[in-house]
């Protein structure tokens, strides 16, 4: 908290007096340069273009502000937040151009909405627990304060002081009132929501030279820091960036979190505000970033859409920002690249500069292995990216132990996901939501994001019981996380993470070690994943595999159910699952090999005793169509310890246009378990007729600590948590 | 039989005498320019670079030939064909390099071929009624003496003349004696497999100077010319060039046409074989090309993979050859640059020269409405591509009212597709393969594909009473066929074409007009489908739309099957549906809107009395996961004469990234049968609340005949078979 102390002093004293505008989005010094380099800057230009030909279209029409009535995907919706968008341009387009019929545009509309707004109650629509009065969730109307905020800025001295008055009193006034009193509680969460409130009240601040303002933005509708936008720095991301609800959601709070944070350094460099915290904001950007397929596509992890990707304007923003305060990165290039287009102010203009100079700009982002603590002071678990080669061939493998994650976090501790060559293998299903598609629910998350998407069954770990974990209750998930037990990541042939959860069934402890190995003489990195789940009293233990693809074949005979389809089960989301197929096997080693794309995947399992094998397809109890119909393989065991081990193997390639399959069958061909207790699990694995030997601690995780392994034909001695051999070579 | 007989006779005179060799694949002068222009020409040099790397591999290896023993995919079949491509390419690397190490490959592999091949009977795992013998099937033995007899023309002069006789006495004459004597029959179809075989024995017969062999290859194993290459070129294509079997297996086929074609006009230009039929391997290809998606992908009705494209070798080779004799054609540059690769001939010099020189080379091949007649004699119906609009903003909707196709055809009368942005909105399943995926049926045609994908409901056509057409006979589809009523292809607003059939079903007359109409303020072409059924006695008829794509709404209420599913049916493809969810609907205006990636469908149909709509899901009676697990909208009427109009709408757009959905709604609001009789069809449909009026005659299609329609409002007289209005103006 001393930072923060110090960052509230200076705040105070320094925008205690009016100041020179436009300086919210851009200073004029910021929109002289951007003038200047719209001759020669291709892609600057471009981006000033398309800017000026949604604007121009509007120029001297009289633009609706109509009264709210619709919900999301509604026309009283679309307006409200196509009238923010082109507030904020043409505001820009002033500056860029001199031409008063953009500020003339800004003022009429801002003039429409200080008469418009003072007489609003909570939206007809509101079904949300904070309600908007312009949009059916306060969230839009905070969306629509900022962009407000930041064209009135823009046309600041374009504006008569009446002028400027009566719409700071009439258009900003009552929302900014409406969201520090009368919603104030949802104004000082530290959530995502809240970003958007304090950057709305901020950048108006800031605009209307309202200190006030600018000080509960910063610490709160009480002024004391306990809320607003430091403590949302301070709570809402790990120490090393990773924000608590996940990438997609990064994605979405990235941009409030940049447009204030911009704006006060505009005003108020010496706060050093994208320095905070170590340069948490550069951080976040960039732990989203980290977190993408090679389409750019946002991991799906906890609520989310699977077409998001990086060159959504929020991530367009952000970037463009950051290039100008954090200075030139090659990794940046890529990413701004397919964006196609800069925001117009200095970053804009620097990065666009970048991009028509840099003759080699790399096809993607230099995607490495990354490990992430979650929870404010990075103590509440944690995700870990495994990654093996080099995009386009990048193997990426997600391994998540963080905590909740907040209302849009899913039940789906020790979930794993993979994603290989740019196509997702085993998937997390995101939200169920078409959105801003009125008839689908307004365009709202759908209601199977809740009774299927975010159930545990949705995922890649154990469900016991079919319950899902904390029995579906959020809030009990969010008071825990599982804990990371021993990892390596990033380097050498053996990667590995293992994590342990004891908080999420009330009877069983989980334990999982995923294991990313390269080995000789094999082309792709096999996962080795060792599960082990621990109770006194006997459970039934489901593992899903929710992988995309076709069967392609199993070692294992199994019944299909031709003639008619029932659900696997009645309740969290089991009920949306229809059981196409369904085998009873040894559970000795089962395997299954699908096809993705143009690669085979092999999934060979090993667990206790004998064990039921269900194929299922999403789509049972969806009367409305929500779903995707995607297939799942789910391992079903029943007993007190029930330790699965499954080795996934990317094999061989078809080529359906050469029409050649090569490697269709997989290389692995058995699995041991030779010890697996309190002290060790140690297993092996047959790949071409060699042997590859795994050995971990499951109690004691010291590096230094000396362990033994005597069984059969071997006699190992070791230090620390694992030891791999492969052929009878050290290879860890 | 003029232009047969007047090539005849040339031919046989012409190869009387040995020749020089190289002179199949090319010619040593062509070799020579090869040489010559690899230093400055970037495309070929990296074709030629890919070649040697292959080669050069195996260069000092001894080659497995071993004993026939798996079906394809497995290991004896994938290493003959490996052989095959080793072969050839290894003697091309000789000619171009003059380096003997790469003619000693060749000659080592054809002296093993030569003890093999005279020890072998038919294939072990040979399940085809023209059995193979390195293969499981004769079509692969004839891909390999296609590819043998090239290799052997280019070490010819290399050889001894005890090698050379070695070679075609082991090696050659078993394979050449058993196609045409042995499987004779098989040898003298008029089929693509017989295409194979011809080239094979042509191109053996010109590298080995057997005269003989060349006569069998041009006449039929009886050299009377009712079989044989030059009774193919004139029975497997209509005089426009469409190829019997579709735009899948022309592609297939293509490849020995052009190939023994080819070595035919190194031999013997005077018998300007490509110049045969007014140039009909040109029309040949370019009906493929026309026939594809934006992707690529040919269309796929018929036994057809969706992921074949015009990137494939076949394509590539037929492409070069063509521009060879054909001269620069613009519309070639874009596909040979997607293919990135070229022959090594003079074909491809030149197109590589000209890919390098071309400063604007197209994104698109041009693609135009077309309409094709099929049969030899362009008497057997047809297909017609619809189009609308420039790529990647195409639209093409395929109509196919040809005959059956042979043994892959479907039972699809009168059936639609339609492709749009370059995606499959109406799809035609296409065949269930996955071809040489030994686990899959060891990568034959499934089981499915006769169970499900071939019969009538798989198609976006009427199925009567459950059955398919023609009882699922292949033979009786193939003695008949639709015939065109009326049309007007490629120009104006209006495009239609009619069809009708009364063979399909004994008692029932199907007679179908598709119009795809361009419409003032309406940004996307409509598809007005009139679907006329007429029979003496009551049938249950079931129109599927085949939609690829996301529900989003109905105007009718519907029950969905939510807790359990059951089949549609029992038989006829029936049994592969799952039955989701069914409706009861008057049948006055029935909508369905769904998306398909960013553009939103909806299909507005009026019956003529209430009808059953039933969404389904392929997959029931799968036990494999052959299938994949697309929807259905089927709307089932009752009744003797029933007649759908359908209206296909595109509309809007949905974008995930920016979030914004527009348009999500349908313009066509209402349908109105106003006459619906032996004499005329007229509907008006009312569109953004004007009104499109479509009135067709269902009996004279004289365009000079003059008629009349007074019905209310309407006091209309017209010449012709059709006539369109949209807000009371004129615009067919």
């Amino acid at each position: 908290m001393k930072i923060f102390g110090l960052i509230y002093c200076i705040a105070f004293t320094t925008i205690s007096h009016a100041q020179i505008h436009p300086i919210a989005f851009a200073t004029g010094t910021d929109m002289e340069l951007v003038k200047k380099k719209l001759k020669d800057n291709y892609l600057l230009a471009q981006s000033f273009e398309e800017l000026k030909s949604q604007v121009d279209g509007w120029i001297g029409k009289d633009i609706d502000v109509p009264i709210p009535k619709d919900a999301a995907g509604g026309y009283t919706h679309d307006k409200h937040k196509a009238n923010y968008i082109l507030l904020f341009n043409s505001g820009l387009l002033y500056q860029l151009t001199g031409e008063k019929k953009y500020a003339q545009l800004v003022k009429n509309v801002l003039l429409k909405y200080s008469s418009l707004n003072p007489t609003l109650q909570n939206h007809p629509q509101a079904t949300s627990s904070s309600p908007g009065r312009l949009f059916w969730q306060a969230l839009n109307d905070a969306n629509w304060l900022v962009y407000a905020g930041l064209s009135f800025d823009c046309i600041h001295d374009y504006l008569t002081l009446n002028e400027r008055i009566s719409i700071a009193n009439g258009a900003f006034n009552p929302e900014v009132d409406y969201f520090t009193k009368d919603i104030k509680s949802w104004f000082d969460l530290i959530h995502n929501h809240a970003v958007w409130a304090c950057a709305g009240v901020g950048i108006v601040g800031i605009a209307t030279d309202n200190e006030d303002y600018v000080k509960m933005a910063l610490y709160g509708s009480n002024k004391d820091g306990k809320a607003g936008f430091i403590a949302q720095l301070d709570g809402l991301f790990s120490p090393d960036g990773y924000y608590n609800e996940g990438p997609y959601y990064t994605r979405y709070a990235i941009l409030p979190f940049y447009l204030l944070a911009n704006a006060i350094n505009n005003t108020s460099p010496s706060l050093k505000i994208f320095q905070y915290r170590h340069n948490i904001l550069e951080k976040a950007l960039e732990g989203a970033l980290e977190q993408t397929n090679l389409n750019g596509a946002f991991y799906t992890y906890n609520d989310a859409l699977k077409d998001k990707t990086f060159i959504t304007n929020e991530i367009v923003v952000a970037l463009d920002i950051a290039w100008q305060v954090y200075g030139y990165k090659k990794s940046y290039l890529p990413i701004a690249k397919s964006q196609g287009r800069v925001i117009l102010n200095s970053g804009g203009v620097s990065l666009s500069e970048a991009l028509q100079k840099e003759k080699n700009i790399p096809l993607y982002y230099p995607y490495k292995s990354v490990e992430y603590t979650d929870g404010a002071n990075g103590d509440k678990g944690g995700v870990a990216v495994l990654r093996n080669g080099v995009a386009p061939d990048l193997t990426s493998l997600v391994f998540k132990y963080s905590s909740h994650g907040m209302a849009h976090g899913h039940f789906d501790k020790l979930n794993i996901n993979l994603y290989d060559n740019g196509n997702e293998i085993l998937q997390d299903y995101g939200a169920s939501r078409f959105i801003n598609i009125e008839q689908k629910c307004g365009g709202r998350y759908l209601p199977e994001t809740k009774s299927y998407a975010q159930q545990s069954i949705a995922h890649n770990t154990i469900t016991v019981d079919e319950t899902s974990h904390y029995h579906g209750d959020e809030k009990e998930s969010e008071r825990n996380h599982p804990i990371k037990l021993f990892g390596s990541v990033g380097k050498g042939n053996v990667q590995v993470i293992s994590s342990l959860d004891s908080t999420a069934y009330h009877n069983v402890v989980m334990q999982r070690s995923i294991y990313m190995i390269n080995l000789p003489e094999i082309n792709n990195p096999i996962t080795v994943d060792f599960f082990r789940n621990i109770s006194a009293t006997s459970h039934q233990y489901d593992l899903p595999f929710n992988y995309l693809g076709t069967v392609i074949s199993t070692n294992f005979p199994y019944t299909a159910n031709t003639k008619s389809l029932t659900t696997l089960g009645n309740a969290n989301g089991y009920e949306h699952l229809w059981k196409e197929a369904e085998a009873r096997v040894s559970g000795k080693f089962n395997q299954f090999t699908f096809l993705n794309h143009k690669t085979f995947y092999t999934i060979s399992t090993c667990t206790n005793d004998s064990a039921s094998i269900y194929f299922t397809l999403i789509g049972a109890n969806d009367p409305n169509f929500n779903l995707r119909n995607d297939p799942s393989y789910i391992i079903r065991t029943k007993g007190n310890n029930e330790t699965y081990i499954n080795v996934i193997e990317p094999h061989g390639n078809f080529n359906a246009v050469s029409e050649i399959a090569t490697n269709a069958y997989a290389d692995v061909n058995e699995i041991e378990k030779l010890q697996d207790d309190e002290n060790i699990t140690a297993v092996s694995i047959k790949i071409k007729n060699k042997t590859l030997l795994i050995i971990q601690t499951n109690k004691d995780f010291d590096k230094t600590t000396k362990h033994f392994f005597n069984k059969g034909e071997y006699h190992i001695e070791w230090n620390g948590p694992y030891y791999v051999t492969f052929d009878n070579k050290k290879i860890n």
